[in-house]
């Protein structure tokens, strides 16, 4: 599956700053991000950004995340390596959601699984759904 | 592509109480649900539930909401009957998130599109990505 074919040529500061005024912040400054992978549609995590992290992300073409635990931005993978290309950022209809199309280098989650929504009722329990594909202790060791 | 190949069966009211039980509802009593074709993997949109929500969802199987704006339960298209069948609720790695993977009926936009995410930067603007395929009058005049 293609669900997008071709990443949209990189956005000059003046339309960053457009894109940036569309969205409807929150009464904390944050803005909910859905990450998904842009080529198999797997939706991968789910995380929030503020407008220095949107700005950041926009620029860099990686993405970049607000940390509500750790008060900071949170640059995806600058501990574990496990980094997130923006291939497209799209937002909702009432501008206060946003869907990140990206391509994720190895595992999104921290427990080294592919996408952090993997634990779902099976047999009268929560269970994991998928298989780690990397070791969680080695990706935060370095 | 399919993304999940069934339906699990559904479950009884004491594994959907245990699934009810792994959720951790934020200060407010709501967690953010994204909601995703089951099937073609696109995203449609992003919206609340809250204890009651889920469990309604979870025991009648079709996606109900709890909406902030008029703070009480939103059955998915019970004004515009383009209802949202669940498939499968997925709960992430710290279960403040869930992913629900829906049979959608029809669009799940207020404005007629297929998805909520149809807004990107195109051409230095902010410009919708997808036309319509309702008519959003007529979805909200029955």
């Amino acid at each position: 599956m293609a669900m997008t074919d071709a990443s949209p040529p990189p956005a000059d500061p003046a339309a960053r700053a457009r894109l940036i005024e569309a969205i409807r912040f929150d009464s904390r400054g944050l803005v909910p991000v859905v990450a998904q992978q842009h080529d198999s549609g797997e939706v991968l995590m789910l995380a929030w950004m503020d407008r220095a992290a949107v700005a950041e992300t926009l620029a860099t073409g990686r993405v970049t995340y607000f940390s509500r635990s750790r008060n900071a931005l949170w640059r995806k993978g600058e501990t574990s390596g496990q980094v997130q290309r923006l291939v497209d950022l799209r937002l909702d209809c009432d501008g206060d959601t946003l869907l990140a199309l990206v391509d994720q280098l190895g595992v999104a989650c921290h427990t080294g699984r592919r996408s952090c929504f993997s634990w779902a009722l099976r047999d009268g329990a929560v269970q994991p759904i998928a298989a780690p594909l990397a070791d969680p202790e080695a990706l935060y060791r370095r």
